[in-house]
């Protein structure tokens, strides 16, 4: 009867309300009917996790760092308190733990925390009773006993290292979505669900848009080895899996179609052409935690040039400042700012061994009229920054050119 | 400069919303700036703790104990995170903790847990450093690490334990009204604020009715003779102090009246008048966790008595089944119910050393024409049962028969 363990990771929407914790309990409890062992990690109900940033907000436009934790962590302690309450209501034992309590120890960068060690004693003594162990997600704690928390998506990065450090067979991820897609259906609904990616197409994915899964945590799985099964928390349906190495058909080149609507660019006009100028100006933003994205530098005329680079919309007007002082300082022209672009990426591991790639998505983009601002290349992606109307249709083109249709 | 240590508690009125948390740091920090260090404790946000039991109990009608502490406990955790940020934008240094942070180890009694010790190392530590430590009030940690809540109005007993171990001047507790009054002045406008109460007779008031401070957080500050001076938050006026023993004049027999009216009365008839069969009733419900509060065994007629006494009104229902059970089991009559029912009390330590204080209370009561249903002493107390609907005219009556009026 018994067959070993499954880590479960229900994320905020999951959770959002009674019905739905009931919801997760009943599908916890199902497999624990089936004999697994079960690890449950809980992200904060809802919208509960913004609502906190909110209320901070108007008490501190600039809260510290350590209290923000404290404050954070406390919903989903909320969280794994009512779904071991409902899991006990259908007849299982189960119990519920902070952070703290299972010793994921981290290190002490407040809001952005990396887990350290695991001591997991405590939940496997748990498993052995017989329990549904529940675990906070999105926390830690430093070895000063200080509460952390691990960043956005930081649930996944529980899931995954537990899952780790606790020898799960597999590392289940509950979303709102039934999995990875081609592309983002709610742009084109000719997007078809993948049954398996590589984690490195999930890295991509992942930094590149697609909000399913953080991408820290990818990083974890990908480098201890941990499948991962991403699916509806909503739905019997399997979903898409996150492993190593995925057999295709040759012929996949393109895997899928990603979209960020949510960076800026910045362009600095007339730098001089001259060693360490964008050094000064990257350093400058880095060392003001500034998380910048794709730099492009055009060709220099008459011992000048420009240098483009994109950050999250959320930073801009931060970066804005700095650089602006920045290039004062190195005797640059004007900066400039737009927030009318979209990242648009095609991803996919084949493009490694299929040479032209880039070259058809950009003769895709030119026949759709679309103007491509930046270029950025990996090995298994290509991006472009477009005009942000043109967004929807590039995708459409994307997804269809490169057969990814259903 | 340096004027020693003042704990201070705010309840969950004086931090109900965003203004109220920064009234509370700014008076916090007026205080330091006088030169005190401060260890602040502070109770959930307004009404969060109820709104998270209401929360549970649609997820689970009866929810393990220790899963509602888990929950409950983050009500604080919000409170003192906030409140750290809210000293902080006044630009004074404060750190918060939790109860399992700053050592306030309790035993296992989920719900209602005892403080065995406080390993207040930490609190010293950040003292030392100059900063202000908010403690989450009502909450604790086993030595297994499981969190606990101390009951209903713990956060006072945080705030009394730590006056006590870290040597504190005095204990303030913050509250929503001035102090401790004669009567309750929503009923009878001409109640007075006391400037001092003995411990023994605050705790006849909370016991009795009077909402201002948690019972045992009393009994603690008596037996570790910790002053207490209960003010208001929203107020510069000094409240009442609660001591060791108050100087007054030699004629003060009467110190104030309460009124409760949030109790049941249950009569078991025709029981039979053998020894043992009260002592099944009590024990029964001793062991399912009722508190019975007054008890009254009527005179015998032909081997058979009545036996009456008092629940508070959540507890009546589960009371009378049990009440029930046991009856017939011993072959009484019928078990009845009355919630229509008001315990008014007079409360002094004047009364030890002044005879007559009942008959005069009952005679008061009888020129009113209230009938008397149970009646309830000790050394420095008298209560009466009446009908809720003469409980405001008792309130009245006394508080003017016994010279209270300002």
């Amino acid at each position: 009867m018994h067959k070993g363990l499954i880590v479960q990771k229900f994320g905020g929407s999951s959770v959002a309300n009674v019905e739905r914790i009931q919801n997760v309990a009943r599908r916890v409890v199902s497999y624990r009917k089936k004999g697994y062992d079960l690890v449950v990690v809980v992200s904060a109900l809802g919208d509960t996790t913004d609502e906190l940033i909110e209320l901070a907000s108007k008490i501190n436009a600039d809260p510290s760092d350590r209290e923000m934790d404290m404050l954070l962590s406390t919903g989903e302690q909320i969280s794994v308190a009512l779904l071991a309450m409902a899991i006990h209501k259908l007849g299982f034992e189960a119990i519920s733990f902070t952070g703290a309590q299972v010793g994921i120890i981290t290190d002490t960068s407040h809001t952005r925390a990396r887990i350290i060690k695991i001591n997991a004693d405590k939940i496997k003594e748990e498993l052995t009773k017989g329990k549904i162990v529940i675990v906070a997600g999105f926390q830690g704690v430093t070895l000063n006993q200080d509460i952390t928390t691990l960043g956005r998506g930081g649930s996944d990065l529980t899931a995954v290292a537990l899952a780790k450090e606790l020898k799960a067979s597999e590392c289940e991820i509950y979303t709102d979505v039934e999995g990875i897609y081609t592309t983002d259906p709610r742009i084109e609904q000719r997007a078809k669900k993948l049954a398996a990616v590589t984690y490195d197409e999930m890295l991509e994915m992942a930094s590149l848009g697609a909000q399913v899964m953080q991408a820290r945590s990818i990083e974890v799985a990908k480098k201890f080895d941990v499948p991962i099964h991403v699916r509806s928390s909503f739905s019997e349906n399997s979903g898409t899996m996150i492993i190593k190495e995925v057999k295709r058909m040759e012929d996949v080149v393109v895997t899928g179609v990603t979209l960020n609507k949510n960076e800026a660019k910045i362009t600095v006009c007339d730098v001089p052409d001259k060693p360490g100028v964008a050094a000064k100006i990257f350093k400058e933003l880095s060392s003001n935690g500034v998380n910048v994205d794709m730099i492009v530098q055009n060709v220099s005329h008459i011992r000048q040039t420009d240098i483009s680079f994109t950050v999250t919309k959320a930073e801009a007007q931060k970066t804005l400042k700095i650089t602006r002082k920045v290039a004062r300082a190195v005797n640059s022209g004007e900066v400039l700012e737009d927030v009318d672009i979209a990242r648009i990426s095609i991803v996919g591991v084949g493009m490694k061994s299929h040479p032209g790639v880039a070259a058809h998505m950009f003769e895709i983009l030119a026949k759709n009229k679309i103007n491509i601002e930046m270029i950025s290349t990996s090995d298994i992606s290509i991006s472009c920054i477009i005009k942000k109307k043109f967004a929807e249709t590039a995708v459409k083109a994307l997804h269809s050119k490169f057969n990814l249709g259903g």
